[in-house]
Formats: C-alpha cells, sequence, structure tokens
C-alpha cells in the first residue's frame, strides 16, 4: 500500500483573515517550500522516522557496516560495493572511525571522505562513526562541523580505544563516549541522529553487566536515538540484553549487530579485538575445518541465517545490523536467504538521487549526465538550490568545472589494460573508433575478441531501456554516428514498467525520444538540410569544441524530455534538455575523448592522434523529437541525412 | 510560424572558471528566474516591444479607446465590454483621465480604478492618460506611483485642458505634455511606456503646423515611446502630417487615431471638443441623413473602413487606434470589415491570465475558481509571489477574504428580477434548487420559461468543454448532485483542439477527469462508502461550511488535473486540485448561496430558508480520477452511490 492517508480534521478555515491589508512576504505564495512529490518520506525523513516507520510497517530491515580502506585503490573497489550493496536496499550504511588513518581529513580513503561519497553520490543514508577519547573539543567540533557541511546527519558516538597505557580520565574532557552525546546536542542541537554502541555482554572494561546498562541508559538519555550492539554469537545473548535494557527504561530501538562468519583468522581477530569469547559448540565446528576457507564461509552464512531467524522470530527485532568487513559475498548471502535483499527496480526518478539534505527537493535534471550522475552531482556540489518542479530559463548555471578527472569517485572503474583491450591497442582510422562503439552497442566482441562494457561517457553496460533502440543504434554508429545517450519516445506506460517505470505506482510515464551523439562536420551539414524539413518537430543543439553552436531552442528554453503524471501529485519532469547547461555538458563531453581514450597512448602516437582529431573536429549533437505521441522520428532524420550524403 | 529562432553562438563556455571554490547565492541555480514558457513574448515584453515585433512581423493590429464611466452601473457594462472587446485581439486600449471626476481615487469610475480593472482583470494591456495642467509635482509623482502599485505600465502623457480663463504658465510648473513627459523620466526612469499626442493638422493652440511639429519632437526627445494622434477625416491628412514627422527625425511609431461617425450629435461634440473642421464632403452626405442613427453609422463604418484601408494600404501603417466613445458595434464593424478583429479561441492558459507584470510568471492555479477568475485575482492581489511550474506544498495560501460580494467587477452581471426569472421566484423544496441546476446544464427553459443562463458560481453559460459532459452532468443534477465545476478527462489531444486545447502549436494537452458539487450529508455518507472501493484511483476532499473537512490526498498535496506538452518546453500544468486551497475555495462556495442567492428573497421567506437550509447542511466535494487514459470513472462512482442509497 502506498501512502494513502486520511485527514479528518475540523478546520475552522486555512484562509487567514487579515481584512485584505496583509502585505510583505507573510501573504505571499512562497514557492520555494515546493517539494518534490516523489518518495516524500525516503527524502525528506531523518534516519530515526524512517526506522519508527518501518517498525510501524511491521517492514524488516537491514544495514551495513564498512571500514575505510587503505589505498586510493581500494576505495574505488569499495564505492563500486556501495553501489552494489545499496541495491539490496540497505536502510543505511555505517563507516567506522580509524583514528590512526587521520579520518576527518580530505584524503580519498578517510572515514569523512569515504561518508560523504556514499551520501552524495552513491545515495545512502549514512552513519559516520566518531570516537572522542583523546581529542579536544575544538577537533571534535571541527570534525562534526565539517561533516555537516557534507551533508552527513547521523554520527555514531563512541569512546574509541585509548591511545598508549597510561590514559586517564580528564576532567571536562571526553573520557566517555557520553560526553560525545551530549557536546553533539550541546553544539548542533537536533540536527543530528545519534548512534551509540550497546554490549550484549556488558562492555569488556565495565564493573559488571549492569554497571554498563547504566551507562548506555546515561548515553541515551543524553540524547542518542537508538543503539547498535556488538557482535554476540548467540540469538539468547541478545534477547535478554534487550529486555534488560527496556527493564531499565531504555525505550529506544536497539538493533542486533551480526557478524557471519567469513574466514577462520578474521573471527580471531575479532574476537580479539573486542575480547569476546566464541562459544565452545562454534569453535567446535570451526576448528576442524580452518584452512577451509570456503566450509567456514559456509557455516558462517548458516549460523548467521538461523540467528537472523530467531531474532525476526521473536519479535522484538525489525533491523539487524551486518558486520561486513568490506566483503560482500557472505552478507548477501545472509540477507538473500532471509528475504530482506530488496533488489527494487523501481526507481524514484530516473536518476540516481543524492542523500545530501540540501538536494532533498532535487527532481530536475539535464539528461546529458545521464550516464555520469557522480559527475554531475560533483560539479553542482556548490550549488545553494537545486531545481525542482521547473529547471527555469537560467542564463547561467554554475556548473563547477572538472578538471581532475581522475577523481576517484568519477574515474573509470577499468583500469587502462582492460579499457585498452576494449577500445583497441591500436587505432587505425576513424572507423576504428566507430567499430568500438558499435561493439559496445551490440555487445558483441571486438575483433580481437574482447567485449566493450564501458565507454568514456559510460561506466556501465548499456542499459536495459537503451536496448530497446539497440538495432537502429548499430546501424548509425557503424557509419559515424557515434552515440553517447538516447532514449526511446514513450506515451504513458504504466509507472510500474520494469523498463521505463519510475516513481510510485497508479502513475503514467511519458518521453520524448532523445538522441545524443558526436559525428563529423560533413555528417553535420547533411544533418542541418535535414532537420530544416522537421521544422519544430525536432529540436536540435549542434556544437564543436571551440564552442560554435547551432540551436533551434526557442529562447534557450529547456525541453522536458521525462515526466510522469501521478496520483494525487503534480507533475513531475526529472530530465530536460537545456541549451545551456549542455554548453557546460560539451566541455566534459569532449575532454572525455581526452582523457580517457587518447591518454591511453604514446603521444604523437597514430592512435592518440586518432582520437585528436575527432576531439578538435567533431560536433556533438543533440536530437530531441518533440511529438512523442508518434513514432520516433530521429531514425528517420538520420536515414535522410545519409541519403543526402550519398 | 511560432517563434522559431536560430541562436547562432561562438560561446567560449558557459561553465564559469571559479575554481571550484564558487559559493554564495552566485553558484546557486536561482529558480526564482523560471518564467512560464507559454506565449512568454506577449507576457513579458514593453509595449514599445511588442509594438515593434509587430511591425517587423507584417503583422497589423489596433487599439482602442475608452472614457471613465459616470456610474457604477456603467462601470459593469464598461467592464463586460472590455471583456468581449478584448476578444477581438487590441493590441492595447487606453483609458482616458477625467481631471473632473476624481481620476486617480479608488472610486469604481476613476480612470485609475478602471484601468486597473482591464490590466488586472481582464488581463489587458492598458494605458492610462494623464494630464498635468493645474497639478502639483507630488499630485503626479502620487498618481504615478499608485498606477506603478497596480500594475499599470503605459501612460499616455497630456497637457489637458487648463481649467479657468486665468491660466498661466508656471514656471518650473506641468505646462506642457513635454515637462509630464521628462517628470516621467526623472522620477521612475524607464519603467513606464510613455504616449504622447499627434496633432496631423496641427495643436488648435499652436502657433503653427511647423510649430506644434517641433513641440512633438520635443515630447519624442523627451522621452515618449510612440505617438497616437488625433482623430482627421482624410487619410492625406495623416499620411502628410506623419511624412512631416519623419523629415524632422521622429522615428518612433505614429498611430493613426480613427473616430468611426456613429451619429450626427457626437460627431457635433467631439469636433467642437477638439476644435476641428468637418470636411464639405462628409457634411454634404450626414446633413440630410442627420436624424437617421442607423444611416449615418452605417455612412461612419463605410467612411472608416475606407479611410482605413487607405492607411494600411500606403505601407506607413500597421496599427490603427480607435476611439471608440465606449460603444462596441461600430469600431467592431470596422474591425471585423477590415479583417484586423482576431477572436482567436486558442487560449494562451486555459484561464484568463492577468496583465499586471508582478503576474507575468503565474502559470499554475486551483481548479476551484476556474468559473470565477476574477475573484481568484482579487483574493490573491496581495501576494508578492505567483506559482509558475509547480503549485507546491503551501500550507498557508494566504487568499484575501472575499468580504464585498458587490465588489462591482465580482458581481453578477445580470440584475435581480432577471435572477429571480432564472432561480425561481419561490423556492417550495430542495428539489426546485435541483431544478435550477439541471436547467442551467441542459439550457432548456425552467417551468417559468426563463432559461438559466448563469449561476452563483458561473457567470456566464456552460463552457463548450462542459457541453461535452452534458447528459451526465443532467442525470446527476437531477438527483441531487448540484455540480459547479467539471472537466473531462482528455488523453493527449492537440493543443490545437478547439474545445480543449491551449498554449502554442504543435503541442499536446492532458486532463484528469474533475467533478465538484454541493451534495447532502445522506449521499456523502453513501459516496465515501463508495470511494473506498476506488482507492488511489479517485482523489476526493470533502467538507461543510463548518470545515468539516475529509480527504485521501497523499500529505495536503496538490494533485495536477490540466497539463501540456509543447514542443522545446518545459511542462505546463495550469490547474491544480490543492486541498489547502481548497478550505478557502469553500468558503466563498458557501458564501455565494446567500450572498447571491438566499439574499434575493425576503428574510424568513420559505425560498430564503430553503438555501439557508442547503448552505448550513450540504457539503461541497471534488473528485478527480486519476487514471486520464481509462475512461472517466466519476460517473461510476455517482451511479454506485445511488445504486447503494436504493
Amino acid at each position: 500500500m502506498v501512502n494513502e492517508t486520511q485527514h479528518t480534521c475540523s478546520a475552522s478555515s486555512s484562509s487567514r483573515s487579515d481584512g485584505g491589508s496583509s502585505s510583505g512576504s507573510e501573504s505571499s505564495k512562497d514557492n520555494s517550500r515546493c517539494s518534490t512529490p516523489i518518495l516524500d518520506a525516503d527524502r525528506h525523513e531523518r534516519l530515526r522516522e524512517k526506522m519508527r516507520r518501518r517498525q510501524d510497517a511491521g517492514d524488516r530491515w537491514f544495514s551495513l557496516e564498512f571500514f575505510p580502506p587503505r589505498t586510493a585503490n581500494a576505495a574505488v573497489n569499495l564505492i563500486s560495493r556501495f553501489d552494489r550493496m545499496g541495491a539490496g536496499g540497505p536502510l543505511f550504511i555505517d563507516v567506522t572511525w580509524h583514528p590512526a588513518g587521520d579520518p576527518g581529513s580530505d584524503k580519498e580513503t578517510s572515514s569523512m571522505i569515504i561518508a560523504n561519497t556514499a551520501v552524495n553520490y552513491c545515495g545512502l543514508e549514512t552513519i559516520l562513526h566518531m570516537t572522542c577519547c583523546n581529542q579536544t573539543k575544538d577537533d571534535i567540533t571541527g570534525h562534526l562541523q565539517k561533516a555537516k557541511r557534507l551533508g552527513l546527519k547521523n554520527i555514531m558516538a563512541l569512546r574509541g580505544d585509548p591511545s598508549g597505557e597510561e590514559w586517564e580520565e580528564e576532567v571536562d574532557g571526553f573520557n566517555h563516549a557520553v560526553d560525545l552525546v551530549k557536546h553533539i546536542r550541546n553544539e548542533f542541537d537536533d540536527y543530528f541522529d545519534i548512534c551509540v554502541a550497546g554490549y550484549p555482554k556488558g562492555h569488556p572494561e565495565a564493573e559488571s553487566y549492569e554497571a554498563d546498562l547504566r551507562h548506555l541508559k546515561e548515553k541515551v538519555f543524553a540524547g542518542a536515538d537508538f543503539i547498535i550492539t556488538q557482535l554476540f554469537f548467540q540469538p539468547e545473548t541478545f534477547l535478554k540484553f534487550m529486555k534488560d535494557c527496556q527493564a531499565i527504561g531504555i525505550t529506544c530501538p536497539i538493533i542486533p549487530g551480526i557478524f557471519p562468519i567469513q574466514g577462520y583468522h578474521s573471527l580471531r581477530q575479532l574476537v580479539k579485538l573486542s575480547k569476546l569469547e566464541v562459544p565452545q559448540e562454534i569453535k567446535d565446528v570451526i576448528e576442524p575445518i580452518k584452512d577451509n576457507d570456503a566450509a567456514i564461509r559456509n557455516y558462517g552464512v548458516e549460523l548467521a541465517v538461523s540467528m537472523c531467524r530467531e531474532l525476526l522470530d521473536s519479535g522484538m527485532v525489525h533491523g539487524l545490523h551486518f558486520y561486513t568487513l568490506n566483503r560482500e559475498v557472505a552478507t548477501t548471502e545472509v540477507l538473500k536467504r532471509l528475504g530482506i535483499w530488496k533488489e527494487d527496480p523501481r526507481r524514484p526518478l530516473p536518476w540516481a538521487v543524492s542523500a545530501h539534505p540540501k538536494r532533498r527537493v532535487e527532481d530536475v535534471r539535464p539528461i546529458f549526465w545521464a550516464s555520469r550522475p557522480k559527475s554531475y552531482i560533483y560539479r553542482t556540489q556548490e550549488w545553494d538550490d537545486f531545481p525542482n518542479g521547473r529547471w527555469g530559463n537560467s542564463s547561467s548555471p554554475a556548473f563547477g568545472e572538472l578538471k581532475d578527472y581522475y577523481l576517484f569517485y568519477l574515474k573509470s572503474k577499468s583500469p587502462r589494460e582492460e579499457l585498452l583491450k576494449m577500445w583497441g591497442e591500436e587505432l587505425t582510422s576513424e572507423e576504428s573508433v566507430f567499430e568500438v562503439f558499435t561493439c559496445y552497442i551490440t555487445g558483441e566482441p571486438n575483433r580481437n575478441g574482447y567485449k566493450v562494457t564501458c565507454m568514456p561517457w559510460n561506466d556501465d553496460p548499456l542499459a536495459t531501456e537503451t536496448n530497446l533502440l539497440k538495432d537502429q543504434l548499430e546501424k548509425v554508429n557503424r557509419r559515424g554516428i557515434l552515440t553517447i545517450n538516447s532514449q526511446p519516445n514513450i506515451n504513458g506506460k504504466p509507472s510500474t514498467d520494469p523498463i521505463v517505470g519510475w516513481g510510485p505506482s497508479g502513475g503514467y510515464v511519458f518521453q520524448k525520444a532523445y538522441l545524443e551523439f558526436f559525428t563529423s562536420s560533413e555528417i553535420v551539414t547533411a544533418l542541418l538540410k535535414v532537420l530544416k524539413k522537421y521544422e519544430l518537430r525536432v529540436n536540435y543543439h549542434i556544437v564543436n569544441v571551440k564552442g560554435q553552436n547551432i540551436t533551434n531552442a526557442p529562447d534557450l528554453q529547456p525541453n522536458a524530455v521525462t515526466w510522469g503524471i501521478f496520483p494525487g501529485r503534480e507533475i513531475i519532469q526529472p530530465t530536460v534538455v537545456d541549451p545551456v547547461s549542455f554548453l557546460s555538458w560539451k566541455d566534459e563531453a569532449f575532454a572525455l575523448w581526452i582523457e580517457q581514450w587518447a591518454k591511453l597512448y604514446e603521444e604523437e602516437s597514430p592512435s592518440r592522434m586518432i582520437i585528436q582529431y575527432i576531439h578538435d573536429n567533431y560536433y556533438l549533437v543533440n536530437l530531441v523529437d518533440n511529438d512523442f505521441p508518434l513514432e520516433n522520428c530521429l531514425w528517420q532524420v538520420v536515414e535522410d541525412t545519409f541519403e543526402l550524403l550519398n
């Protein structure tokens, strides 16, 4: 059931009696309050509200814990993992705080930047861990301010492990997690949702289990919103702990921390760190198979599944928190077996949303970045307001420059050798470039037997939707219309359509056909002649790297090319072809030839010169067929163009 | 041809190189710059730009002059005339300044308020005349400030006739129109477009024709944008004048003032006032028929048509200005015979737009005021911003109260006796009210033989579009579902459709079916049961006069019920069902029962008590069928409701 609400209120009247003399801003209809109607709850609620709503609805959910990687390459892999595991629908992920790894810095591998990437670029609700011992108030406040600025909204407040043997409590210092909780509430009021750690067996340093429960209660009463527990090996450990918490008045959500055993050594290490005792019956199973990784993992998955089932069946547990150790297989397997891994093909909007609070209302983007959403987010990160409802007639949407094409969350995921195999160790002519594009479209191996699974303009294989156009795309790419973005026209398909649907159910989605490609000036000349015939039916925009630029966009207005009509909602038009933004996109699109392709080859090499030639001489073209209820005419436009050339 | 423009510019790049450090408002995507894409030119250009554009396009146009009426009743008639003559497509109208009639006051009949009504309520581009002699600088500035505040953008700057025999030029005073032109430019910079008067035969008080031309040049060089001439009787008078103007360097548009002779006495009076000489050949024709009004008018029309043709054929004239004397027939006839009366059934938006500059971007309104646009404009006149692109989730759109139902531009156009004939001299039961509604729908005469051509909620006969629903509407009104607003569902008709089309050509328009009615609590109870079956397909909102209020609108969000998709444009959604505004509308809708209907009858009379009973006990209901591509289910909802009742 979607959010049907029945409001029954005895409103006297909503029209204010200001006697007709109202004026000034109070009486104005403030449009800035508009917000995107799609998935409001998910985009607008705080984490604790989402948790409460899921619990009230009887939904079961999970969350995933990761630690920051050591190297930039590992960071790239971790972020791919965020994207893949994000697809399973975690309620949130969390990123641990590594005091030794400069966790609040701007390094690609810092806890702060990894959490920032998860929120902004992967669109994941994220909790950043933070430890407080051995730190000054100013350090802590600085970290929190930075987290807030980056769009992080949730903090896991921890004491951390005191460094040095000599550590002693400081007066007025951060001696316990509760001090950090209080500090956050003092300095940041209710801005952050705060999570604290619970120890089902009691904290190893606590005087007693009971004393530790009292500490936990202090943390909650100081302002924590929910609790995630340390790992444990038996469900009854958790259930007892939960009852004990409730008995002393802790009413906030308590989420069990689940650790699927993935290997003998990682288990031993974790146990050592957390000072936990592995139960004898587990030891008895593991010791004999300790050199058989697969067997241990299988056992770990079994064990975790059965423990999770018991927890969920108790009725006291709604969410499960997984210590992934940055690995994918075991956790995903447990989640799938529990049936709570929800790969929902439904999208709230046709593009990947960001979870930064300032982008909550964003519901319109130019179509150009459809295959490079992270780059779009990067180039608009300094914006204070994001378009909603309408893109508008902006004369200068100030896109940030994309200078460093190797920024880790933007760079291609494949290493150089692999790219060369896909895109050609050696190019001999423009036609060999045509072939690369064609192979990417068809999915067939290239002449050296390698499949082309990505292109400089597309990080991923062809979208399912683009597959609808595959035959025509293949034909035109072979002849030098080098397509980088396209969508078919859609005249009112259900919003639940598995390929083109998006948004809440019960709606209808629409698209205007779109085609974007690089091509030679010879083809452009013919194309322009052909386009005259189509008049207003086809909007076009043609530009070369120097910015020479021809369009028939009326008054440089944006053209909505994707929109949806939903029950009880205003209309959403999430993608537009904006002639002004196109000029910012063309800088990026042309630069990708050089940055991602030409630079694979030696300077002055023929291969590099071919790409350089295309970069310098080709045009970037976009075409929109405005008559979405009729058959897409863009293929005819291209056909006519080729005919004119022959 | 619609506005196809081909922009060819060599843009270096529109992305600013602010090194990624851009922040603050400069880097934000400012949504307030959004503007309605429909008929931008017409809504955004100043009068002088419109004039220039029409001239460049070779279009011929006309304008209409009116004087302020003497009585409130005459004002109501004049405003109806604005609406009717506005339909012919004048480029502008102008309203003369009557120094004796307190022209800058708030009286219903003042020049200022008549011009205000034309701009704001009739949506007409309007020039307000203003005379300056015998007035202080402060008076003039006050008038101009008021005009600006009311949304007037054009002033005809005149000297006016000095009152009193003793009038002498004052040093630094307003002695000539040129002083007023200078004053406007000094005090209001370029805000107003300024028009000045030209005298094809020379001003009667001028030393000479040549001296008068020099005065005219002074006015233009002081900042006037165009010239409207005094009336004349022979085309060569104007053409010579125009050439003489050009010869001395006057290059702005000069619009001939056309006076279709409409009667012997009005001609004589005008000639006396303007100190013109009627040519002998006209006198020769008129004198013999001076008592035959029809013959004189026919002659006047002939004469005007032939003079206008000669002017237009000269190639020097693009627009014609008509002195209407507040009459309709002769001018309309001349315009129709010239072929420049353009009754364009095409609408820029589905509702009547206002010409106040602050409403330029407005392109969304709640559907409730569809038949009472003037009331909507009145109740939102204090707003500083108007919704565009999206209505948004406003918790308190502060509608001004509609206290004075007899405000002249809102009140019903029919007198009491006529209303009684239509709505019943005597009501005997609720059913006799049902009959009135039914007759309004069918267009059949009521039991006393009178047609019901208006209702308290509808100033005009049934819209053509509503006619599409006539049969069903008749059926339900007979049974006590008293409909006041409805629209059929439309799934992508061409924007040029004569009944449901609006906006530029080449687009597609859509609607969700809508039904709004008053009905008894008994029917509401059954209706609510039926609506359960339809779940999210039908959004409903039900409220009584006390504000008791039931809706299934998700989060009280607005529901777009009319939208259009156009070539090269963002999507327009001009009408929404907004659950919040509905509560303001219901106050007005319920009050109309009393203010416009009950009050026709004696207090305590049975007729009045019946209306009062309905007012106190009925509910106002709106229903939207969200599944616009399917057959409208609202009739089935109503049918099911009646079935449940039986």
